[in-house]
């Protein structure tokens, strides 16, 4: 019987804790890509509570609350914070298996050393010795970064940013963290979005650019392009909802353009086209600055219009999509390489039955010289668990090679998540721990520990910033 | 070594074991969902053999049979009844690793307290040995049924029946166990069906309503929802093959049933659009009466046209179909969730590439004060096994409540099948076992006992009878 | 610690082992499909060094290198074969976790007597105790098949192949082994491809029949497959990258066949209509003949156009594509089964999404007297793992009889691909030896032995050759 969350979670064999212990457990983290907010990060304000810190913006645990059948206002509604903690305590004995019971006992025993049991029962306990602690200078939100030795933080930017809290934070000498901007250009992508034309408005400001067709279009993105890569910027990342690709001339998607801005509705037929091209001119871009491209598909958004109506977006009411994107994803990634401009590109699925396309695609494309150029990434959002990362590992290296795999990322809104790293870090140990003693893989001590070492930082160091 | 179908079956550690003698092994059985008769619990006849028990009317050992190269004439002909049992002996052997041998084999132990492997070496006892037990008063169907612990029954039932035998074991005082009849209006959403018309017919008689427009079906079926309600009903089911949904006015469904009534042909878009408007009107109904709407989704039904046409369907050519159901589900549940009417609704899929799916769509409907308003249903028919239900429940547990499931159900014919339910306990029990023994739940003894008398039984009780 | 590739790899428990030891490590082997070439079995030809042996045509080694970022130059170049070596095993040490790192140490081990472990420290060495050994007689093609203990190969051959060396190698008494084409029409099929015509004129003079209609085309296939049957063929193979299937006239196949002649372009649906029609006439004399029909399903192929137009196709720019096949191999199967024409048929499923979708499919149709009749095939290509083989085995096993099965084959260009056979057999004895030592199954010996005996070798035997 082992003690939940002792020094030896997720660790079932000898090796793994001792692989763990020596390796896994000391690495720092490349946190690539997560939805971290540089502003406040360079502001560093202090928590009030740990309510304000761990629920308010989590969409995950609201999710569950809701799925507890919490009221609404106890989640994202006008309801006290005590009151919503203890509303969270009560759903959380109710996550038995899920990540975000683990991930919440996690957090409070690395950031705050309490290692009680989250229940209706400790509720009040818990939420006291949290906030005295969150009083306190060591826990504003640059100490978690910092305590969790932290090296590389990718945050998810806007086109139309000035990047001025990444600049702030740069000139900042006390504060030793690379914070790198991450262009995600939505708002050129989404062409059907409402506020479309108010964004391209933006675009043309910042840039300088005036923006009357997809010429201008790409010209305007190629100036935010230098912009970020000026600031510090080496990837980027897309919400690719379904994966379809067709070839497209200029002259097409200027047409399509024209007709967007003249407030004529697309057909569907021309809202891929649309995006096929110009997602093809940003890889061009990507591929001329060396930097990455992530692409994560698979996203079905929305689902609760209801509750989009009354609160937004991005809340909680996302789930997993299913889209065929085998083939729209081949023909993409083929059409970038015949031009020599396919960019280092990083795939995340939403749906896990496309882990096994991903695995065999991501062998398709390859540059001489960079291990690994086409990656598979790491279980992402609703396979972000012990069964989902261990699902995309054995698949990436039953056919290809686990060995150049970029790792973890948080891809989240909290300064506490870093303890996902950890639970990776953790799973990872045990799967080579499982093949060495099961003699699956030679005992060789350098060579797991290379692994782990790269797969846990190495590799997307070098991958995103020393290339 | 562990001796097969010994009492630790399927308990692989101490907690495991523990957890089921103290509450899993205990609990009393809440089936929602099986095709049983209520004729046959109310005649509550003997059998003259244990084929008929057995092979009378199980298309999942029909199935077995006929891949082991068995004759038609021993599976559905006309055959001595010991030359079929004969023949399901031979094929026992050979259907080591499929759940059916473990169901066979606790069948018989259970019910008949044979621990003996059943082979063409055993047969002939165990035919005896059987057939001589069936004659006696404790074998005939309802003793099965109270042996088990049974305390609710959802039958499955045509809108169009009088549900005579339900009210007559209503007030039969000899049998207390609530036999309740599930709507299932396959009649009137199958419209393309060629007995479509006679099947209005026969609605026009019980309901006492002239159906001669889409207006006129719903107000039948309202009454006829009115009436199950009376006698008991709780509940719905269907059989969804593609989950389509296209938003479809009254006028546009009346316009569609016009044209079946008179014999045109109906497209696939309009037959799409049909059972769109039907389904969100049902839904409506079951909100109103505060039931719950099962969705049985993904089969792909009477593949074999030859045997279809020689002996008709439901015989064991149905099998795993392929749809993209993500869109039109959430589309469907969401429809009915702007209108305020979405009801406590199951969720089956027979195809496991959607286990993501489900678990993730059911978080994004909820109700405050029912905790897991929509539900992810239990590991259904083709999934009905070890390797299904863990699937199922992992899945569920990644990424949402586990602790909230409703839990098994029988989905036969036969009334053995409540050993299903322990061997689901079982399982259940194990994997509560495995992750407080590796530490990846608390060891709390109250919190997983909970956790298993809940989804043993509580969590439906509470979900289908006690709101 | 278990040793690395020591006696009981892959064998976690004693009754694995015994049952490794006593029966499954002990079988001949009934390789029913690959790709080894008759020419080169004939000729017997000696290998220069390992690197010809090894890499001169295994598009997975190509794959993984490229994945490793070495250049092409060292793959399928011209770099000196020593370079090729030191290249393939600075990318060994890369592959812990894929099959290629145990494939390639067992095949070290069986046929070299190498334990050693392959990387760039033991490369030199490794490639001159290999080159030494290959300089030996007992180092040629028909050594290799010879050790293995092969008892029958099923090449693949193209219909106007004149089968030469299958002849010849009849004839040659010195050499025992069974080595049988298998009838795989391609060139008929894909008459979308630039040389369909040129393919047409050569089986005109194979045949000696003039080809100008679809229906002289059936006659030249149906000569063929005479032809193929007195060379010893017993079955067929197909490569079906989107199983859609129409009812399709002999009027309308010979319209779109004469289209084609005319060098008119077809739509999608022709071409669908086309090979609808082709291969179910194919299938008709399958079944006339008692052969085995194979249908590989769900190859995405050349994936990378530069590289396609550099080197050419199977080259290792093939991936995992996504179809639905549910329906239209179940219209497929229907139609066949419908005229009584239904031959004996294994499908392999490229996605792993579809193993659910074909273990319920086999179940539709069957024949009196032929367990097992439509088979759902082992681990193909990128499923070729311990992963992928234990979840088509287990998927196999919950909804069918895996006692039925035919089992193993290397589908392998290469010599050495019989460590495959010894790869499956011990997963096979591993499942069994858990379910047993777990309660899962009788604790039988006989039982199990049987099993692993009919899996291992005897069910393909007689499904193939033994009818």
């Amino acid at each position: 019987m082992k003690v939940f969350l002792n020094d030896h979670f997720l660790l079932n064999t000898n090796t793994a804790i001792e692989l763990y212990e020596n390796v896994g457990g000391n690495l720092p983290i490349f946190d690539f890509h997560c939805h971290l907010s540089p502003q406040e990060v360079w502001e560093n304000k202090p928590y009030e509570n740990i309510t304000q810190l761990w629920l308010g913006g989590d969409h995950y645990k609201w999710r569950a609350m809701r799925m507890h059948g919490i009221g609404e206002r106890y989640i994202t509604g006008d309801a006290e914070d005590w009151d919503k903690f203890a509303a969270w305590a009560e759903t959380m004995p109710h996550l038995i298996g899920n990540p975000l019971y683990h991930w919440a006992h996690m957090e409070l025993k690395m950031f705050f050393g309490i290692e009680k049991i989250l229940s209706p029962e400790t509720a009040q306990e818990i939420y006291d010795e949290c906030n005295e602690k969150l009083s306190r200078h060591e826990f504003k939100p640059r100490s978690f970064i910092e305590k969790s030795n932290v090296k590389f933080i990718g945050t998810t930017d806007d086109p139309i940013s000035e990047l001025e809290f990444h600049q702030l934070l740069k000139q900042d000498e006390s504060f030793q963290i690379t914070i790198a901007p991450t262009f995600r250009p939505d708002g050129a992508l989404f062409v059907e979005r409402p506020d479309f034309k108010s964004w391209l408005q933006k675009l043309e400001k910042v840039s300088k650019i005036n923006v009357n067709s997809i010429e201008s279009l790409i010209k305007a993105l190629k100036q935010r392009v230098n912009y970020f890569h000026e600031n510090g910027g080496r990837g980027s990342d897309h919400d690719i909802q379904k994966m379809v690709y067709v070839d497209t001339t200029l002259e097409e998607a200027d047409i399509i353009f024209k007709k967007r801005m003249n407030d004529e509705q697309l057909s569907t037929e021309e809202l891929t086209a649309y995006r096929s091209f110009l997602l093809k001119e940003l890889g061009k871009m990507y591929a001329e600055k060396q930097w990455v491209m992530q692409l994560h598909m698979g996203a079905m958004r929305n689902n609760n219009t209801k509750m989009k109506e009354l609160i937004g977006t991005d809340i909680g009411f996302d789930s997993i999509g299913e889209t065929n994107l085998a083939e729209g994803l081949s023909s993409f990634l083929d059409a970038l390489d015949q031009d020599g401009s396919l960019p280092r590109t990083v795939l995340f699925n939403l749906n896990p039955k496309d882990n096994a396309i991903l695995a065999g695609m991501i062998g398709n494309f390859f540059e001489e010289g960079i291990p690994g150029k086409v990656q598979f990434g790491s279980g992402w959002w609703f396979n972000d668990h012990i069964d989902g990362m261990e699902k995309q590992m054995k698949e990436l290296a039953n056919v290809g090679l686990l060995s150049h795999f970029v790792g973890m990322l948080t891809d989240s809104r909290s300064f506490l998540s870093y303890a996902r790293h950890d639970y990776f870090r953790r799973i990872l140990c045990n799967i080579l721990g499982d093949w060495t003693e099961q003699g699956l893989m030679p005992n060789d001590k350098e060579l797991r520990e290379q692994m782990v070492r790269n797969i846990g930082y190495y590799n997307a160091e070098k991958y995103f910033a020393k290339r």
